[in-house]
């Protein structure tokens, strides 16, 4: 296959923390590189909030920390995002709005019986994600620390704050302000509301300083041009239930929310054994870097090193600044070394 | 009259900044206090976008800085509050979505028409405003500078800068997203599309810092019920055309955009020559205080004085802490002392 081949993992009916049911799990995955002999070289990456396997290689080739010649690398769809179980893809009686209440917790633990159940893989050199996948690494570090010896979390959080879930109450808000939406029994996308996203996504993810700085015009005409072809389309095409599904469960995430843990939020961080870099960028509106500073003053061996750059929520991410993605790197490859 | 009553000031057919004609535009405003004799004790004080005059009370009082007892205080509602010259109160052919495009310049030049005409005011003692008032004060300072004595202004900008403009870009595209709103000819107020508006302003105007420090609780029971009780109801009521007419306006604001000034933004800076206090608020959003402070850089008597609140873009506004609406208070007073 090729790195951008998807494979499908298909699993028995599960329970889902939230208790109900999922009939036929399936997670979506792309593998880069080979598995040692002795499986002791599988670093874990999944996506994030409406991103596929494939935005993931942009940390990910020859020369790189993420080095497909030296590791295994798997590339997991979080649930609902339309290739592992969504709304979307999901049949009659959980398809569409019906589709249950997803957890971060859900997605750890399906993702750890695929490594175990396709691969045998038992211990994680290195688990990265951005955004959501940064609570995905999170809660990896925090429910398997036996099986993790390193994490780096990328502009993301342990928990969401009180703050982000209204920023994401805002754009389930917008998204369901469109009539089409229907209740989540839309004929046609709601386009409308769709692009109402993408427009508040263009407000929210980039700072005032990458805009104050004139950052988007090397990338368009105008601020309007903009946001109208960067932006306003950006979740044309995308299926609204995955999107409201993904934000809900980034909505209730919460690394504490774990029967191991019981909501104490500090015991959660300080199960996080394994050496740890956060990542937060110093622009970032809705994961600003206070919030990760809080969270690493309880984790054993954590370090915060905050990406001092203009592109808020998107600093170190593909197609962004390229000095802010080396820094990231940097990063990787010293967790791999420690671990190694 | 009452202070919270309102009169009307109607003007002859008007030629609009952007070339349009308002055929009789009316400001609505509120007095409080009684004007000198020697008309020396005027103080000018906008209202702000969604607000009316109403509104303004909270930093006016016996004992407060702006004193009925001294001050003669004008409270004058924006062009598209639905009390002035407004998209809901205007006749055909320039009523709903053919309201004319409103320039900050407009709403200045008819306030300077009637103090003027009504009351034979001249000069300010001082102009003060709050956001969208803030934008006004800066134009009135630059605009007539010879008229004005002593400008405040509340967690606004000198212009609407490209964060600002993609901001409110992504209210207008919430709000829109609504089919209810149908091009601005609406039955119906676009009721879904309101309430995202109210959404979108829970996660806009207060800062990530007010959420983590639990402020939010001290006025409802969860993060839920506040943006509900709060926030998503906040809209409701107004009407869609005058929000998007007022939306507009800020949109488009610039200082510079004066005949006097042809854009040159320093010059326009330069021109404000009374003493001037500009107040952001430090976790403000979508007025975050690096624009203020590059604003101050270039005016000639002006002190930038960062409000140190968790309140975000409502820090000193009313409802929000005392502690904060005592900094402005402090600072009106200065400047009227200054300026006596």
């Amino acid at each position: 296959m090729t790195p951008l081949d998807c494979q499908r993992h298909e699993f028995p009916p599960t329970r889902l923390h939230g208790g109900d049911v999922l009939e036929r799990p399936v997670l979506a995955f792309a593998t880069h590189g080979s598995l040692s002999p002795a499986r002791d070289n599988a670093i874990l990456f999944p996506t994030w909030f409406g991103s596929t396997h494939h935005n993931n290689t942009w940390l990910i080739g020859p020369g790189r920390a993420l080095d497909p010649s030296r590791y295994f690398i798997v590339c997991v769809n979080l649930l609902g995002n339309g290739l592992s179980s969504s709304p979307s893809n999901t049949p009659s009686p959980h398809d569409g709005p019906r589709f249950p209440a997803i957890h971060v917790l859900d997605n750890v633990r399906l993702q750890r019986r695929l490594l175990r159940e396709r691969f045998g893989i038992g211990t994680l050199r290195l688990v990265v994600g951005r955004s959501m996948g940064a609570q995905a690494a999170f809660q990896w570090a925090a429910s398997y620390p036996s099986e993790v010896r390193g994490m780096l979390a990328l502009c993301g959080s342990a928990r969401t704050t009180p703050h982000n879930q209204v920023f994401l109450a805002s754009l389930a808000a917008a998204l369901k302000a469109d009539q089409g939406w229907r209740g989540g029994d839309y004929a046609e996308p709601p386009m409308a509301g769709l692009r109402a996203l993408g427009h508040a996504y263009a407000a929210w993810a980039m700072s005032p300083e990458f805009y104050r700085r004139g950052l988007h015009l090397e990338q368009a005409a105008s601020v309007d041009d903009y946001v109208a072809r960067r932006w306003a389309g950006n979740f044309i095409g995308r299926d609204a239930n995955d999107l409201l599904s993904m934000m809900s469960t980034w909505q209730r995430a919460d690394l504490s929310d774990d029967p191991a843990f019981l909501g104490d939020w500090k015991a959660a961080l300080r199960a996080i054994a394994c050496p740890a870099i956060v990542m937060p960028s110093r622009t970032d509106m809705y994961f600003p870097p206070e919030d990760s500073a809080a969270a690493v003053e309880h984790m054993p061996d954590a370090e915060l090193r905050v990406i001092e750059s203009a592109w808020g929520h998107r600093a170190g991410s593909p197609g962004s600044d390229p000095a802010d993605v080396a820094v990231v790197d940097g990063a990787l490859r010293e967790l791999l070394r420690r671990s190694g």
